[in-house]
């Protein structure tokens, strides 16, 4: 299988990485509209131990064949829609790690009802995956429910140290920031997690339940320091923002969601934890969380080995035909 | 849905039941051949508040018309052969708690090739599934393996406390026997887990690799008291048997998976868990572990209710199409 990676940040080099050590897998091409990176392949890039492979290139048009796009350019749907129809005019299956792609009906119905007849009639799978949303705070919930007839509540919490995470990531949960900072960041919708309201509708959906579009009711706040806490921004001081604590919860009275996300540098008690409550309660825990970074890449390719056999349309984790499990050891 | 179910042990009376309260589903027949249920109904033989529904009958034949069977007669998949053709003729998707029916290339790959056959040129759809085998050991692995790019090792663990199930497990993993006994029966192969080599043959499949017939080593031994405990079936000595262990093993030194049930009365650190060793160790825990039976009637309807839109043959829980979830609570 040829696979390309649309998107060359931290994540996608390491995709990439990971596809050409694949053995059913070859990389056969890379897209990235940095001019710091067109030109170069993943020795130069990522690992001076990888072999040559192909050169960075900005545009698709410039790649002559592949059968699977594997892409990481943006958190949401509609940004990702053009190049969606492009890849399916290729003939090609995407897996992305867009985050509204989990779940798109979620937002954008009619768009994602377009894109689902366009990749049908192309005859290839479209899947928004990753570790969250993607995994732990939906495709778990919903397996571990399997074991159970009828429940009444979902409760997912993934705490997560995001020391323990790369640069950005901590950035992006906004370490080191004032309070104040943070919160107008809040209001102008430049930070908080994206994937949350498609993980409840995702979670929902597989229980047999039609959300609608807002109905989820999401919460942000920061996580504030209460000592001082190390950081790949400088130290993080009593007072400062250390992370941000997202929640999306959703009931009709008869079912309730609530997804409980914390990510934020000095966690302590890092885990993933799913509840389930109904006649017969059931839990489950991974201890210290799925680890973020590399279960992001090993869930976009783990998902790409699979996808090409799954049937057409836009698919989501709930219906993707398989389980998208990992490879030995080479 | 106009479902069946044949073999009213505990599990299938609990399972009838659970389709006669689906809202998506009708009870359309139920099938035993104990003569002391045959004319009966589940409000004589399980429910007295269950509504009436169908009486017990001797044969298939003697119901009309119906979409689904649900299956627990047997353990080996030979006997269940003869009654997948007849079901199979019926145009009947068939869910089975047969252990063998988990993973039937491991011990009968011909017998399975024909019947996936035949339920393909039918337009049926096939699945032998349940809480161990079925999740525990070998779906649940497969599901968090897709968090890492390559496992080296994969170990389940299950362990569970006898006095929480009914009776006849009790009886099943030798509570109160002497150990003479259970290994008197264990030399007769009367005793132990089912379905242990059908679970690491279905890890090794997801994981890429191809097991061959024969090749797990299975260790079974009795868990033998030491102080009293109390059973369904008296008092169990200290010196008697409390219950069983059985393993599950196989590696070709590149790949290894280990499996281990303890079924024992007395067991106070009851769990499930799964370790998964790597580049990236990764491991999950549901404390107090799947509570079986009520799992395996969860497992069997639930799978009961997607089976029909996958696709058609003989299908296993690696590639049945979609994430079996619960119901919400009516």
């Amino acid at each position: 299988m040829n696979v390309i990676v649309i998107g060359l940040g931290p994540i996608g080099l390491a995709v990439a990485a990971a596809v050409q050590r694949d053995p059913d897998m070859t990389l056969a091409g890379l897209v990235d509209l940095d001019s710091t990176k067109v030109g170069k392949t993943l020795k130069e890039l990522h690992d001076p131990a990888a072999p040559g492979g192909p050169a960075v290139v900005r545009s698709l048009d410039e790649i002559k064949s592949f059968d699977l796009a594997i892409v990481g350019t943006t958190s949401y749907f509609t940004d990702m829609a053009p190049l969606l129809r492009q890849l399916i005019a290729r003939k090609a299956h995407v897996v992305s790690s867009c985050e509204e792609m989990l779940w798109p009906w979620y937002r954008n119905p009619t768009l994602a009802g377009e894109i689902d007849a366009l990749a049908k009639k192309s005859g290839v799978a479209l899947l928004g995956t990753g570790v969250n949303p993607g995994f732990v705070l939906d495709s778990l919930p919903l397996v571990l429910s399997s074991m159970v007839l009828e429940v009444r509540s979902v409760r997912a919490v993934r705490r997560l140290d995001a020391r323990k995470r790369r640069r950005p990531l901590q950035q992006k949960v906004g370490a080191t920031m004032t309070v104040q900072h943070f919160n107008s960041l809040k209001a102008e919708g430049k930070i908080g997690h994206k994937g949350m309201a498609e993980s409840v509708a995702m979670v929902a959906a597989g229980l047999g339940v039609t959300i609608k579009p807002g109905s989820v009711e999401e919460l942000l706040e920061p996580v504030v320091a209460d000592r001082d806490i190390d950081s790949m921004l400088g130290t993080i001081k009593p007072g400062q923002v250390a992370g941000m604590h997202n929640v999306g919860k959703w009931s009709d009275g008869k079912l309730s969601i609530e997804l409980d996300l914390t990510m934020s540098c000095g966690v302590t008690d890092s885990g993933d934890h799913v509840y389930l409550d109904g006649p017969v309660p059931l839990e489950l825990h991974i201890p210290g969380s799925t680890p973020g970074d590399s279960a992001t890449v090993a869930a976009l390719v783990n998902s790409a080995r699979i996808l090409p056999k799954a049937p057409c349309g836009l698919r989501t984790m709930l219906d993707v035909g398989r389980i998208a499990a990992a490879r030995v050891v080479a």
